[in-house]
């Protein structure tokens, strides 16, 4: 355990600020004590005493640790450690706007490398009634008459985010929707090579069929030449 | 955009505190403002008056923000929007302690997901210099006689980090480091099935040279057989 943590990035503690350091020992605490959710936590008083720092400092520091989600205010209770939801912290930042060019990219990518390792997960769990709502999201298209070649956002989202759901991995799931206005960000921003996209297409009915009577080795094949003007544009 | 917007977990209003109404106001203003990172944030002064609510109030949703990495304070310049680390926000919370159960057994399928998703970042960028780092650790492995047929933690951690690395996809590999307590704590709970281990193996030696000579399809279905322990205890 120990060799791992030290490959974290450790920041000089000369910039630290007093708030930072108290953060940081709080957390500390918790790990020492083997604290769990539900335990409660120490009270801010107490925190100030033993710290030897002012009230203030403890309040910012205890309030850092409510935004993340560690800790909870309980009636008559005082503070309690709580069970952290990692995706809602990470919800709060994503907007892309404030995201960064070269992260926006990797996100992307991310996407890509999530959609070609996910179809065990997808095998293993697909249910009858999965495939069935699949089947009417592909004949919905179709009957809009949708040409093949170009990847309409709106279908593309609707059936890769069934895909996701239908992979029965709730955390991944969710880091999806999540991830979902960088994905239109980026497709906004960037052009499809229509050259490339008319090579060889297997589109979501493709995709549909190999799910139903394929095996998780022909269905990574198939959503790699699915995606493959994306992969064709960042790799 | 908006249809995608609808799709995010809406808290019921009656839940929200006054601090969290305001918090939610200040990143709309963020958004419809479209300030980017570098842009001056309102003064606490300003905002109060604008906002209607105490100095405290404003206070505690400005720290959130600061907290999440939105705004910082720079001297002689008041607050200024940042921006966000948001592989930092995450890695406060991600304490394997504090997570559910459920929760870490996702997140180690969402390794298996992107090892076997991977494959077509880390032929696009493979560099001799990583290969030849690749082999001094199969090499260092090979030399301690290490069997074949058990997984060591530190060695999986090591050559796995390698290719994360090789990738060239910073987010990704940031992710991994992140993600290790998750792994170790998982890979110390469960005990893999040997019998199942022993029938057909590939090991980092084999991966390896499929890597120098191999495509990305080859190299997902030898990375597929690698893992097959772990994807047979988890699905």
């Amino acid at each position: 355990m120990a060799k791992t943590k030290t490959i974290k990035k450790i920041k000089p503690l000369d910039n630290l600020s007093l708030v930072d350091k108290v953060e940081l020992r709080l957390v500390a605490f918790i790990k020492e004590n083997n604290l769990v959710p539900g335990d409660a936590f120490p009270k801010e008083l107490e925190l100030v005493e033993s710290l030897g720092v002012s009230r203030t400092v403890v309040r910012e520091a205890s309030l850092r640790l409510r935004t993340l989600g560690i800790i909870e205010s309980k009636k008559h209770r005082g503070m309690i450690l709580t069970q952290p939801d990692f995706i809602d912290n990470f919800e709060r930042v994503l907007d892309p706007k404030l995201l960064g060019n070269e992260t926006l990219k990797n996100l992307f990518e991310l996407r890509l490398i999530l959609e070609m390792g996910m179809a065990d997960s997808l095998f293993a769990r697909k249910t009858q009634k999965g495939i069935d709502e699949l089947e009417q999201i592909v004949e919905a298209d179709e009957k809009q008459g949708v040409d093949d070649s170009i990847f309409s956002l709106e279908h593309e989202i609707q059936f890769h985010g069934k895909l996701y759901q239908m992979s029965g991995n709730v955390t991944l799931q969710r880091f999806q929707v999540l991830l979902l206005p960088i994905f239109e960000f980026v497709h906004e921003q960037e052009e499809l090579s229509k050259d490339h996209v008319k090579g060889s297409i297997i589109n979501h009915r493709n995709l549909l069929d190999n799910l139903k009577i394929g095996t998780p080795e022909t269905f990574r094949s198939a959503m790699r030449t699915h995606l493959d003007p994306h992969f064709y544009r960042i790799l």
